[in-house]
Formats: C-alpha cells, sequence, structure tokens
C-alpha cells in the first residue's frame, strides 16, 4: 500500500524527535509535515532542530520547511506533541476538520470520549471514539504520562486476576522527560529534585481510567487509591518507578510474577509495526532492570518489572519504561497504527 | 583541658577520610593512631589514602604511619569504621581491653546491651553500657545505617506525639554511601541501581531499636512496621529518601510539619562540639530538599525535611540526609562525645 | 562607615544569584535593587527566583520586588550580569548617568578604554577609565570570561619571567557556566559536547588585553598566540583547563611551579574584601585539582594549577576555576571593591 | 564452515563482556572456553559476571563453567583481556602452546616483532608474525590502548598525504575505559580528574608504531611527537579527543576533512565480519560528535571527527571512538578475523 501521509506537530522537541526517527521507514506512514512554533517555522527542519537522539536528522525530512502550529494542515493523520495549553485549543480544532489526532499532550487524557490508550492494556476502549463530539469529524486518542505507561502496563495484568487496593509509587525520572526546554541543565547536576510540576495528580488520575471498564459510551474507572512521589535524577533517559502495590490477599509476589510473565497482548496489537512480541520483561536478576542497560530492549517498547517481592496481599517491585519511546513517541505512534488498523484510511 | 588521643580504625576509607577531617582542629579529640588494612600498614598516611574530600589530607595526619588493624592500640578511644565481618571479630576485643569503641559498622548495633544511637532521638539509651558483657572493660556504641540516621531522626519527633504504624520508604543513594572501594564508576554511570546488599534490611531492624523505650537492660522495640526500598542514583553524597508515614488518624502533615519545627535535643546534646542548634531543618519550597544543594548544611548534621503533605493519618515528605556525616563520620563522633560528656575520662 | 547600595542586574540568573549570596553580609555594599527581565519585574525576589546555590534566598531581599532592566536605578554602583546584547545597549546609557558599572558581560571588555580586570594580574590597568567616553559621568570595568579567569591567572607570573609564545587550551566546562537557561538537561546528561558557541573565541581575544601593558590611553597587547578548544562536561561547577603553555627556552615546569607559587598580588588587592591571600594554588598531588574537591576554596576565589610537566620552553598543565565565583560573580565584586578602594564614594 | 573455536580470557570484565556480547552469533567464532581469575574460576559465568552491557548474559554461555586463567586451553584463538602484568607472563606460553592470541594488553604492543593493528590503518603489519620468536608455535597480535585507537585512526588518512610533525591531545575518557574494577564510583561523581595513570605514556609510543612503515622484520617508527593530556569524566563509554594536528603547510582543514571522508581502507578489511564500511564518519554539524549520540554508530566501530577547523599547517578537530568496542573488544575480534582471513586456521 502507499504509505499514508502525517503530520508531526512539536517536530522539534525531544518527544518530535523521537517521532521523526520513528518514522524514518516506517511501513504504513510517511512525514508529510513538520510543524512547531512561531520561532521554528519557516526554517528548515535541520536548522531548527537541536538534535539529541543517537545518528542524524534523517535525510527524508532534513531540508522540509517547518510549518507554523497554526497551519492549516492537509495530512489525515497528526501526530501531536505539544503542550497542554496548546493541545487544549488545537487539538479540537483538528478533529472537526477531521483529522485522526494522535496526542501525547495530557489536555483531553481525561476527556470522557476520548480514549486514553495503552493498547496491550485496554485497545478496546478505543471504541469510544464513536461517541465522540458530533462536531468532530476526525477524532482525538490519547496515550498516557510517560511514568504512567510504565505503571499502568504493569498493573494491567494484576487487575485481570486481583482486586488491587491500594498502589504506592516512588519514581526517578530521567532528563529526557522533561523535554528539551523543560529543564535546565544546572538544576538537576549531581542532584535529586523532589518534586515535578503537575505529574503526581496525572499518576493518581490516569490510570484508573485506562484500567476501567468500558461502559457504553464511558470508561467506569478501576477503583485503585495511587499514592504518588516523584523525584528527577540525574539519567539521560528511561523512568525508573519503585512500587508497592496492595489488594487481594491471595497476590502474592510469586502469583504477580507469573501474571506479568504470562502477560500477552491480542496478537494484532502485538503485531503492528510498533508493536512488541512480549510488552513486559521480567527480570530474576536481583539487581534489575537498570535505565542504563535496559531502557531500549525492543526499540524501547518492552516495560520492565524486577525485584519482585513482599508477602500476599503486598508486593514490591521495581518497573522501567523508556519514557521517550513507550511513555511518549512510540505510544503515539502505537495508537495511531491502533487506528488504521481497526479503521483502514 | 588537653585533648583525649583517638584512633580511626579504617582510616583510609571515605568514612574513615571524613572522621579525619572532622577531627582536625576538634577541641576535644586528637588522632594518634590511624589504621587500616595489611594492603595500608607501614605506609604514609598521604601516601595510602586516595583522597576523595575538598582540601587535602590534614597536614597534621599527613606523615603519621598507618597502623595494621590487628596492632596493639593506645588511646582510650576508637573510632571504628571497618566492615561489618571484621568489626565483629575486633571490636569486642578493643571493648575487653578497656576501649571505648564508637563504631559505624552493623556488627553490633542489634546487639541487645549495645546502643545504637542518635543522640538527639534516644540519648537516654547510652544507659545500656551498664549492662554489657562484663568481659568489656570498655564499651561498644553504635550508630544507625546512613538511611537510618535520616529515617530514624524524621520518625523520632513524630512517635513523640502520635502511633506510627506503617512507614514506606524509598531510597536515592548517593555513591559515597558505597563507601570507596564498594561501587564501580561503570555501573552506577548514568543509571539507577534497584537494589543495594543488606540495605532493606537494615532499614527495617534498626528503627524498631532506635525508636524503642528503655526498660532496664533492654531497648523495648518501637512497633512500626517499615517497607524499604532501596536504589544508588548518580550523586555524590546525600541521600535523599521518600516516606509515607501511616499511623494515628489526627497525624495531620501540618502538625507532622510542627512536630519537627518544634523538634529541640536536650540542650547538652546539642551543645557537643558536632551538635547542631537544630538538627531537623523544615522545607517548605515545594522543590526542596535537593542533595546538591543542602547536603552540607550545619557541617552536614542537619536533616531536611520537605514535602510535606498527604491527609490525616497518612503523612508523605521528602527526607535528606548526609550519608558521611550525619550518617557516618559525624555520627561516630558525636556518640564519642556524648561518652566523654557523661562519663569523662 | 554605612555601607554604598548597589544593585544587581540579572538577578535572577545563575551569576546573580551567586552574586546576591555574596552580598549577603558584606562588608561594604548592600543590595538595594534587584533588577531582572519584564517576566520577573514586579514579583517578589523569592517568587521568581529558581534557586540554584545552597541555602536559601538570603532573607534581607526575600520579599524585594524584582524592578525590570529599564527601570532608572538609583545607586552609586550597579552589579551587572546580563547578556551581551542588552549590555550593550544599557550599561553605556547607565554610565552617562553617573553609575559605576561592574560588569560580567562580554559586550564591552575589548572597548579600548574600558578595563578587563583580573585585579591579581593587572589592576593597574583601572586607569583606563580616566580615559573613558566624555559622555560618560560614571564609568564601566569589565572582568574576563569564565575560563579566561583561570587562563590568564595562571599566564600573569609567567608573563612576568617569560615570553609565552603560544598556549593551547583545551577547557572541560561545567553547566553552571551556561548560566540558568544558556543549557538544558538533556543534552549534556551522560555526554561531552565538543562547541560552545562564542567561547573561542573569547578565549583567544581577552589574554592578550589582561595581560598587556598599559600605555598611556590603551593597553598594548601582549602578543601570544592563543589556540583554544572548549567543551562542555557534565559536571555542576568548577570549569577545567588543559594547558600547553609554549615560550622562553629557560622557562621548564620547576621555574614554572615556581612563579606560580612564589606570585604575590599587592597587599592592598589581596586585602579587599573579595580578595584572598593567595589566588593561585600549586598542588604536586598527581590527581589534583579536581572540581568537585577543589572548587570552593578560598570561597571560590582561588585559580588551583596542578599536573605541571613537560621540558623546557613548553609546560603543561591543569587550571581549574569556580566559573561562577572567580569567573564572574567573585569577579564583578572584587572589580567593584578595587574601584571603591582607588576612588571611595 | 564450521566455527572457530576461542576462549576468551578476562571474560568478567567490561571489555570481555563485550567480547562475550559480540561473539553471540558471531559466523566464524565460538565461545568455548570463558576464563578469568581464580576468585571466578569454578563459578557458573552467569553467577560470577557482573554484567554491565545491554541485555543479558547470552544463554549459551550462561551456564560455562569459567576455567581458571592458568588452566590448559584448547581452542586455537585466545582473545586476551588480562591486565599487562599477567599478560607479560602468560601470552608468551600461550604463543608457544601454538595458540594464536589477540591481546588486548599493553605488554606486547611495543614487542618489536608483535603487530600492533588497527587493520584499517595498517594491516600490512600483520606479516611482522613471520619473524616472531621462534620458540612460538602460534603467535601474538595486540590492538593500541582505547584512545589511541582513535587517534590512530584518524591521523591514519593524514599520513598518507602529509608529513605531521605534532600532535596535541587531551582526551575526555569515559569511565568504562577504566575496566570494571579501575575506578570507583566516588572519585568521578560531579568530577574531572587530570590524570590517569600510565596512560599518557601510551598515547605518545603507540602511534608512531601504527603508523610507521613495515621494512623486513621490523616497523619503522612514524616520527611524530605526541603531547598528551589525559582526563577522565563521568561519561559512562566513549572517548572524546581534542586534537591539535601540526605539518606540512598545504595540509589545511579542509583538506584534512576530505582525507577522512575519502577514506577507504581495503575492501578486504571492511568486509571481516567486524569490519564497517566507512570507519571513520565526518561531521559537520557543528556541536559534533558526542559520545552520548554517535559511540554506537557501527556497532560502536566507527570513529567519528568533527569541529574540524584551523589553518594551513594546524588542524583542529575533535574524535570520538567507543573505548569498549573500537578500542577494545571490537579491536581484539577484529584481529582475530584478519589473521583467520589472511591464514585459515
Amino acid at each position: 500500500m502507499s504509505r499514508i501521509p502525517v503530520a508531526v506537530v512539536g517536530a522539534t522537541g525531544a518527544v518530535g524527535q523521537a517521532l521523526v526517527a520513528a518514522l524514518h521507514g516506517h511501513p504504513w506512514f510517511t512525514v508529510e509535515a513538520l510543524v512547531a512554533s512561531e520561532r521554528s517555522a519557516g526554517l528548515k527542519y535541520r536548522d531548527a532542530v537541536r538534535w539529541v537522539l543517537p545518528g542524524s536528522v534523517p535525510p527524508e525530512v532534513a531540508d522540509r520547511t517547518i510549518l507554523d502550529v497554526t497551519a492549516d494542515l492537509q495530512t489525515p493523520i497528526i501526530l501531536s506533541c505539544i503542550d497542554a495549553g496548546l493541545a487544549r485549543e488545537l487539538e479540537p480544532q483538528w478533529a472537526q476538520r477531521g483529522h485522526r489526532v494522535f496526542s501525547n499532550a495530557s489536555a483531553f487524557r481525561l476527556h470522557p470520549t476520548v480514549p486514553l490508550l495503552i493498547p496491550e492494556v485496554n485497545a478496546d476502549h478505543y471504541a469510544l471514539v464513536q461517541y465522540r463530539d458530533s462536531a468532530w469529524k476526525g477524532l482525538i486518542v490519547t496515550n498516557p504520562n510517560c511514568c504512567v505507561a510504565g505503571l499502568a502496563m504493569a498493573l494491567g495484568p494484576l487487575t485481570k486476576r486481583w482486586s488491587l487496593e491500594r498502589v504506592y509509587v516512588t519514581t526517578f525520572q530521567a532528563v529526557s522527560g522533561a523535554g528539551l526546554q523543560g529543564l535546565a541543565a544546572l538544576p538537576i547536576a549531581d542532584n535529586v529534585i523532589p518534586w515535578i510540576a503537575g505529574e503526581e495528580e496525572k499518576l493518581q488520575k490516569e490510570p484508573p481510567k485506562i484500567l476501567g471498564w468500558l461502559q457504553g459510551a464511558r470508561v467506569v474507572e478501576y477503583p485503585v487509591e495511587i499514592i504518588p512521589s516523584c523525584y528527577r535524577v540525574p539519567v539521560r533517559h528511561g523512568h525508573t518507578l519503585a512500587l508497592v502495590i496492595e489488594g487481594d490477599a491471595d497476590m502474592t509476589p510469586e502469583r504477580a510474577a507469573e501474571a506479568w510473565r504470562d502477560f500477552r497482548p491480542p496478537d494484532w496489537v502485538r503485531q503492528l509495526p510498533s508493536g512488541v512480541g512480549q510488552p513486559i520483561r521480567v527480570w530474576t536478576e536481583v539487581d534489575r532492570p537498570q535505565p542504563a542497560l535496559d531502557r531500549d530492549e525492543g526499540q524501547g517498547m518492552v516495560v520492565h518489572v524486577g525485584r519482585i517481592r513482599g508477602q500476599a496481599g503486598r508486593v514490591l517491585c521495581t518497573v522501567l519504561v523508556h519514557n521517550l519511546i513507550r511513555g511518549a513517541a512510540g505510544a503515539v505512534l502505537l495508537n495511531a497504527e491502533l487506528s488504521v488498523s481497526l479503521n483502514p484510511l
């Protein structure tokens, strides 16, 4: 088939770069438009971008002229990695005009008829789009916050077997999670920063929607209390999460490990271009996972679980997620692939 | 008064260096003997040590010849920063021969008649020494693990007002906590390591003794369940702890903050040479404490508490402790000062 | 004497914060005005600043309202840490209005009648101010780039004894050298960046002026060729420089070491409030200086020289300078003190 | 063809791990023996090794029992990554017994009849083995120090066109260059260390042999003076080198860039399993190469050259080499492949 043209909005940012890199050689999609803020608009991509990924700017887009974020886009698909404020304004306009918008922004994640997807966990929630705002000829589909991408993936297989009551989560977040402009070098050098604006609220609110049940035009939230503490650490990529999961008394560390090991998403999800055969890797080595060693497995789409321990009713573990890939660019792309797979253009 | 001669055992290690530095100009003590492993014995201190602290080796000890750890020491006071295995063997021998041993090793921390002290919190436990092994003409006094130094200091003022039930603690431990030889540079570069050998057990076992009540010849443990997760992060000095403290329903974040702010140890403890006027500093700034900024306050003897939040019965906060000072060298020294203050030599 | 009011312009930046911290308790000066960009103007300093230094915002300035950079300042002294573009516009205006401006900006460093000072090296160049623009009722005095602060200090004592021909300098620059906004966290994490905009040019052009001879209304440049290579490394504070100094055949490593050890600036300079008894520290330890250990010596005003080696006519060494103090805030302050000392207000 | 069995000696170290990883799926070789120090001998590889590379221990070797370094090895090929002292003793014994030894150790690099190879640069030096010690039924072939692997690769194409006189090289060496045990975490945290034991001497002595001419039974050294300054920086992998290359007046930055771009090793070398089509990558982007982005290109076998500038007769540039791959494990392997290619087993 000929490849579907897509627009990458926010193309000079860290997530935008990861998208541009992932779209190089993508079997279904081709980058047609690169969109960024006023400051970059009109420049060639290679001149506007400060490239922070391995390799160089892909040659097929290097000389592309960047469009302003307010430009009238022509691609059926828009991959949106802009900030929440801008997303709140622009994404509904794009949806109205008929675009399918796959967004990494937090603006519409909790909107009742916008799917908040981790396809391996809740692909069925995609059906929410049928109840979307009638003014939208297109649609908006979102992926979760970068920590939630790991957290909800880890909780998913457990909720199929047990009731979870409470999850304590302490995060060790990499600097790339703040994007290219969100964190200066000086504050985090040789340091741990015990606060990330807005993050803890996302960790509390997003997982119940992802883990919930689709019921007609809405998602019934999964009733789990999440108690988050978010920290920034001086690591390039890869968010580490320390979890304490409390729930049914028959949830033991051994059975939880088994649930993670046995977890298999639907084949059609795993076989999407950005899918991965086994999205959760379970470690038995006592000191794994580690971001420097494990973040890139499965092109960054694998979520790692290790140090599984605890007692009946209380499971402790370490989760690792590549924030820029599974937690952002790869998630956007997987959602777009899911949409095209279910509903071809 | 003329200064009391002390021996520093383990003098070439990171904690030993911090002790040597802290003893430079100390009003009560003077370094008479520097003791290290066979490998260093016979060398001058300046040649044997790989100095990792600000400044240089203090001139008064630079040319001192290092004694072997098995040497017959003559000082009334021994400051011991050796590993647990060696401590288990040597410290009782020293105590038998009449030395007062102040030890950073874990070997005797849980021994029923050896005090495990944070003087600001449980100076009264020093009285345990009267029930010590009758073969000991001297005594052994220990200080807690470097994380526990921060954890138990933070819990102390709360236990005076409320019953605590359970504490979830996730640690962000600096590389100096592993000592000079305990951690290689490669594994922790750009990384988070989700495991530290033996650490979680110490976090569970030591605080109940420190927070407990002296009852005749023993300490009745404070009945709190501690659920630890220990991580190493690429930071030079300063352990950060993310706490969730669950207890009485009338323990609110506001009241806990007040308990910390109002905490005043006995004057005679605060006025010891290594004492500090206010050993807990409470932060209201949303992003503090941070190791790079705050670890050195009060010569590293202040424990910081920030990000105090939560609800009735559940208080979350961030604790910062300088692992090498308050968590090791400074703690050894404060215990020695306490002993001499209570029971002059 | 009552203290002289000063304005700190660029007060929320990293250098501005270091100035505010250094002015806390300063014997001669007191902060009257805090000035920053439009974004911060009108806010309280404590709310506008993202504090990145040890401790907290000094209480006496915490609630001060920030003035806009275009405000009509009333203090006789202005300490300017703004960027070069803005400095080019504003500093001459301030000088016209009668202020003494001490500037960390590069805008006027090479201006023929503006002194470019390292007081220990070329305090006599201060006399240039008498030939300044006749429209200036006040004056502008500048300090060098943060690397040059270390480089020219190291070269100074050598130029008194030998002719230098050529200096190869490779820098290892800390992230705080980029200021608070100049470098994002992601690019430098686990990385070395082989380029810093505009830096190499400054390293070539500034030292010849500093090391030159005052001749009437101008400085005759010292004829040394500088071949710079500037790199950013993931270190919080402290620029390290690897030097190869080529010159007279009777310049040997031993004699150069002696020249550095014997270097004594004029007493009246050393006794300024920000002066330091011996501004160059020579290391014989094979692996020193190191930024993590040595940058803070002498409140950050000491320049370190170590690893002195080579042959007749070619001396290699390592230089360390605290970029934020000796290379910026401390340099501004020392120049202001010099000016008041020579020419009381 | 059936695969040739090889022994990896020093298999638990960082270079040994990289070799084990590179041999997984190697088309010509298969790991038969894993050899390490007495401490590890007798253990399973998976239990003895502290794995510091992406992924896990390859399954085919995980349960292999480690042999002691003094074991009687049976493989025709020995890949040696032991320290120089041990190599000096063992490698000649292995050669005597008929093994082909490919060594990363420095022990025999400068031995007159032992080839010191970068196959792309001086594959012809392999012929030295015909003049080897008559007691050796086997042979020893060495690869250079990890910095020299980048330095000599960069100088090679220039020496074909111009006479080089002098090279100033300042290094920014990653922590993995010290191996797993060679550098503790504390000293390098937030730091630059201006000294690496023995390193500068290697940078001076090895390139003249690599760049020299084979003349009968010996190599005539290339007469270039190298002035090295070696520094350790807090980077995980990838050594960065800042070079100033002085030579013929018709060597300009433009022509040097052309020489690097046009560099093509013999096809038979490029087509070895560990060969790479173009072993030098030239960057025109002003801020590249960077270790975090570029070290892994070509499975770590590409040497990068960027920031090419200067004047006629003096070329400055930045070189990046993956110390663990091109500078060690990959170099050992490429030499073994070269040997088997020239002289099949």
